[in-house]
């Protein structure tokens, strides 16, 4: 016999069918045993005459008629003729999965992440994740863009400071790359619209819950703009895209403020108390553009008629950043001159300068931090509860 | 006006239109220049006047008409009004872009990676490599399968052995993971099928055509299988689908044979020469499958009749293997005993182990090469020719 998975049921009533999957929760009445079975499709009701001893999350092969009851879930369940225990867990769980929500606090459900993940709310949210990368990509392709795979292990801080993890490279220095910032740069001189999907490495101090060690940035770089504005339009198709993805609502036109307009006074930077304000201002989604050049990474343009300014940009979302761009320098000159002005030794770039050394068009590009962007989404207050594995100052595993 | 591409010119004969791109190179004759413009699309013949003072790779804004001359490439060019250059190289290029195949040896290649990858010819491999890694991510979605993001820095070598990279995590040791096999084990008990297309490190300490020190892995893993067999029904439909993508045709059934059988004398491993002998006899593609149990990792199911050989497999193309896989052990004690059998120390793996203490059901997977597959395809005998920027043990830039 075929399995068919718990989303067929309906289906299939008044047939045989095999259901395989977890023995998620088991409820004992009078004369019957209920089974929620969990498979990846989502979960069915199993009755069965008298109750098991099969522990929670036990693996099943469960055969049977397929029955309508309105009282079960989706209309349909199982009158089992035979549960199979295919495996079972070695110990008691240290967690619920029957719950609508999970109970337990945050560390313990990532101290215990291979159960953890397996609550069906909990699963959803990576799922919702993974439609939103994909919707991502296919945006791109349609928009030109070329998929690219650019090395992590690199031989210079790309972000320079002090938040790089080094690296034993057959006995020298290494660095993890922090962006993929340069490489996407020298590839418009190549495919000039490229995008990558993949993971960045920050060794932030900080414990926040806006932060992480480790986390997938999803990056696109495009040449022969005009200015950021160019840049601005990429993102916000792809966000529209992605949010249609996790099953939100398109903004339609985001609304653009000038950082002088929306800063707290003269402040150099946004902190995240003026995110939160500036949402509540000017809307859900916001665009932020012209931030201090100097506050920016060297590789930022300046607006050339106030250098000061620069051509770049924040996209907010529901008070938080979830997006950095702009236009960048692309005359090997102006790096430079501008590598020379902020006291910044060029030697450990030269390998990235090279791409500006061959004729490089004007281009910019962008960031989107998945996690942060996934979080978002859900109203999660905390970034880990939309990583599988997260990483920061204190945890390293699972 | 708005900016057309050179794969668009044909559609727009006796129009004014404009171009963007690089000067790929300039020819004179008696009284006129002929420019080659290349954007992301191709290239056209620019007709002028009189010769221009531009430097190779020049980034250039042409308008002019589009008029057909069967002698230009696809039978159009463009007789230029204005040419204006947006940025040029600040100095001579070491490398030659307009012959059909680059000349230069690989090393400065790949030492001007920023300008070698421009090369028409070249950088076709990688949108190549782009449309495979689609290829594998659609066909797996369309099984079922959910795409997962796992870290790439964890506390224990994955793979074993010594080609594992240290890293300094905040004061402490940590590694580069080698593959993401715990971990796409690990979400086989979340979502059954998953998949990963992301980067793995190896401290390779050889200098072969066919070893990184950094790779793409495209991985998947999935649940409820029988045995390897499974696993290699869902490699060979993702290969015919990659293949495809490349413009090849599909294989159809892939031969398999049994390593007992094709291997030399009572050798307990293939050998390169093995590998293409064995692809001579049996075709461009075939499966071998039963390799030694104790020649595979220690998570590698054996097979119950015969233990010594085991539910393992690899796919050899052209002579070269590009895919391993195999049924995984999903008992908990079973892995105890096993790691125990190899004396292996189990602490460092007590996170992996987890994910088999709740209950795992039969599983297996399989990886391939990203670079290594795209080499195959294109008969390019190291892999360095189709990875952007290689990582070797002397190479660590650009």
């Amino acid at each position: 016999m075929e399995r068919i998975l718990t989303s067929e049921l309906a289906a299939h009533v008044g047939e045989h069918v095999m259901l395989r999957g977890w023995l998620q929760r088991e409820r004992r009445l009078s004369r019957v045993a209920f089974l929620v079975l969990r498979d990846r499709a989502g979960t069915a009701q199993i009755v069965l005459d008298e109750e098991t001893t099969l522990a929670p999350e036990s693996v099943l092969e469960v055969t049977g008629s397929v029955v309508e009851n309105a009282q079960a879930p989706h209309g349909v369940e199982i009158r089992a003729s035979t549960v199979t225990a295919l495996a079972a867990p070695s110990e008691p769980l240290p967690l619920e999965l029957h719950r609508p929500e999970p109970r337990e606090a945050l560390p313990t459900r990532l101290d215990n992440a291979a159960l953890a993940l397996r609550h069906p709310a909990v699963r959803e949210r990576f799922r919702l994740a993974a439609r939103a990368v994909d919707a991502f990509r296919s945006r791109l392709r349609e928009l030109g863009f070329t998929e690219i795979h650019t090395p992590k292990i690199v031989a210079t801080a790309t972000e320079g400071g002090a938040n790089v993890f080094r690296l034993d490279y057959f006995g020298r220095d290494a660095y993890l790359a922090q962006s993929p910032q340069f490489y996407k740069q020298t590839m418009v001189g190549v495919f000039e619209r490229v995008f990558e999907t993949g993971p960045v490495f920050r060794a932030e101090p900080h414990d926040t819950g806006r932060h992480l060690a480790e986390y997938v940035s999803l990056d696109a770089e495009l040449g022969f703009i005009d200015d950021h504005r160019d840049v601005m339009a990429v993102v916000e198709t792809c966000v529209s895209s992605m949010l249609a993805a996790a099953g939100l609502e398109p903004p339609g036109l985001i609304p653009v403020v000038r950082f002088e307009d929306v800063r707290t006074g003269s402040e150099p930077d946004l902190a995240p108390d003026d995110e939160r304000r500036i949402c509540r201002q000017h809307g859900e989604l916001v665009f932020v553009e012209g931030y201090p050049t100097a506050k920016r990474p060297f590789y930022t343009h300046p607006d050339p008629d106030r250098p000061q300014w620069s051509r770049s940009f924040d996209l907010l979302y529901r008070g938080v950043e979830i997006v950095t761009g702009g236009q960048r320098l692309h005359r090997y000159p102006d790096y430079v001159a501008e590598l020379a002005t902020r006291e910044i030794d060029a030697s450990p770039f030269s390998g990235y300068l090279d791409a500006f050394r061959w004729g490089m068009p004007p281009h910019g590009g962008f960031a989107l931090g998945l996690e942060r962007f996934t979080a978002q989404v859900l109203g999660a207050t905390n970034v880990r509860e939309t990583t599988l594995f997260p990483r920061d100052r204190t945890r390293l595993s699972p």
